[in-house]
């Protein structure tokens, strides 16, 4: 007899619940989780591998817990006076989002951001048995200062999560909305900087922020501009006292030694890692003017994928583009989809893909 | 200012708590956390790079998020007729561990064990929320099916962990306890097969009783007999409806794609990674014979380490042999002490060592 996870003990709120599902198909342009389409560099790959060689034969003792040279690595590539103490990595910055929520979220505590945003953000929250809360966004998706506080004021939350620049609309996040939040809350304030490297080069970063404020977190990933995904790096910068927090619910050797080997392998070749960032930012922007041309209404984006509205049908779009080999993805914003920016091949099969469709 | 973590507004059950805290130090002889001493040997070294050579280019894309041949490859190893779609796997067992509660603990559920047993039990239990309660042994550490259903009876646990064999005492757990527990409760009964491999060759696996039984799971791990503790790689066998319920906790694309080649190659050298089993389990009867000798008291153990009472000072013993280089574990259990069966020389520098102390 074949059962269903519903027939087993499972929590009532999993109850007749998906998972997470982004498609997994192979097909030739896949533009639908806006990872950086570029390989990894050969001569980058030659260090990782390398460096995977001298790991290899100590792979039967535990990862070093504390993740020292990682952390000093991190710190470095930061900058802003950052150092190792004010550093912490996990598999993934969604795994870095989950371990400050278990230490300050958790049951009966409150979680807010201000939708649409990281659709990971209110599934991370439950999973800590604590209560989402969608704030909203005004025309455009933008976020003022004004309308943030009031929001943050009425719903008291104890983590407010930021996503700047946001995902999946591109909005940029000016910093005096983040500084105003901070004042305006006792809780946590996490600054999701995801996407951050795609920002105008002379955006200032919420690092800049840390100091003085012990309740504000920068979080970023490896897994967008630094073309990294497979390898799952996430990381944030925090006061020293926050890092002593995430020790109390992190997983004993949460990050392994492969894991640790390779990320500090690229973070040698930095420079080569992000090369591609200014070349991923220029088709983001003809993505951005062909759209228009073709009578779509692109949102203005700091990221490497693009928002749209004016689609009829996102459905039809998605299945239509899947027919051509091209996968975009649909977020669940009626009249919208959202696309990556890939390489200058792939974004033009895109492009060309959806001029060529007769709705 | 210097703050501390508890002057943030973490979550009340974590001031003043301090972190999971094996020691970390580079000590010649390190017996400390049930780690196989032996390095991976060369061929299966070698084929593991080869993987993550093919693997890296494609680094900047997301793994599988259902790690597929993964799954397949442990279904080959574990036997007893599983597939694919029986097998899940994490970073370490502890991420296992943490899904399972995640889906089927949590707040206002309560979580069940027989202490004295792996110290991350209560700790996984209460970062989900949940409850522990800490069931008793009898003599020796043993569990017997009548005690263990009357204890279950009286808590009604959601969850229910067995370590088998126990950590940090060794001892086994006898199927027909297993068997009884399952029928004595509605919840899920977890089987931590950790340290399995080192069980007596003809002692059956908890996976011979799956069949029929979907609230039972197999829990395994590659980091003790298959000297894979850096990997972190967990794993777990359990009915397909099972497999699913987790499919909704776990954070996407959780395991790496490094994490995925280097565990399939390691998959492929099952038998050479598996050939210092029986040399470690040698070890181990030579420590435990020699404890004796030596008028200390160890417990009967199926694992690759030994737990000895008759330790006066534990604290005393363990600065003494680390100030000769050797690092062995205090588990907080009075007037005892756990040590892990390293190679032979390691283990002859323990017993030396302890031989030659004046206490």
């Amino acid at each position: 007899m074949t059962i269903s996870f519903s027939d087993l003990p499972i929590r009532d709120e999993f109850r007749g619940m998906t998972p997470y599902g982004a498609p997994q198909a192979p097909l030739p342009v896949a533009l639908n989780v806006n990872e950086n389409t570029h390989p990894i560099p050969d001569d980058v790959a030659t260090d990782i591998v390398d460096s995977v060689s001298l790991a290899v034969r100590d792979l039967n003792r535990y990862p070093d817990r504390e993740f020292s040279l990682l952390r000093e690595a991190f710190a470095g590539y930061l900058g802003h006076g950052l150092s190792a103490e004010n550093v912490w990595a996990a598999n993934g910055s969604n795994e870095v989002l989950q371990h400050i929520l278990q230490a300050f979220a958790g049951p009966d505590r409150t979680v807010m951001g201000f939708g649409p945003t990281y659709s990971m953000y209110p599934l991370l929250t439950q999973a800590t048995g604590a209560q989402w809360f969608a704030g909203e966004r005004g025309p455009d998706f933008s976020l003022t200062a004004a309308s943030a506080v009031a929001q943050v004021e009425e719903v008291n939350p104890n983590v407010i999560l930021l996503c700047a620049p946001n995902n999946p609309t591109g909005t940029p996040l000016p910093l005096d909305v983040i500084a105003a939040v901070y004042d305006a809350t006792d809780g946590i304030v996490v600054v999701d900087e995801a996407y951050f490297e795609f920002a105008p080069h002379d955006a200032p970063s919420a690092l800049t922020l840390l100091d003085g404020r012990p309740r504000l977190v920068v979080s970023r990933t490896m897994s967008k501009a630094f073309a990294f995904a497979g390898a799952r790096v996430g990381y944030l910068a925090a006061d020293p006292a926050f890092i002593d927090a995430l020790r109390l619910v992190r997983l004993p050797y949460h990050l392994s030694s492969l894991t640790q080997v390779a990320a500090l392998a690229a973070l040698r070749h930095a420079d080569t890692m992000l090369a591609t960032v200014d070349n991923i930012v220029e088709q983001r922007d003809r993505i951005s003017a062909t759209l228009t041309a073709l009578g779509y209404r692109p949102y203005e984006s700091w990221t490497n994928f693009v928002l749209f509205g004016g689609v009829a049908d996102p459905q039809a779009t998605f299945l239509a583009l899947y027919e051509r080999g091209i996968l975009i993805r649909d977020v669940g914003i009626p009249g919208h989809m959202r696309v990556s920016a890939g390489t200058e091949e792939e974004t033009t099969a895109f492009l060309d893909a959806l001029a060529s469709l007769e709705f």
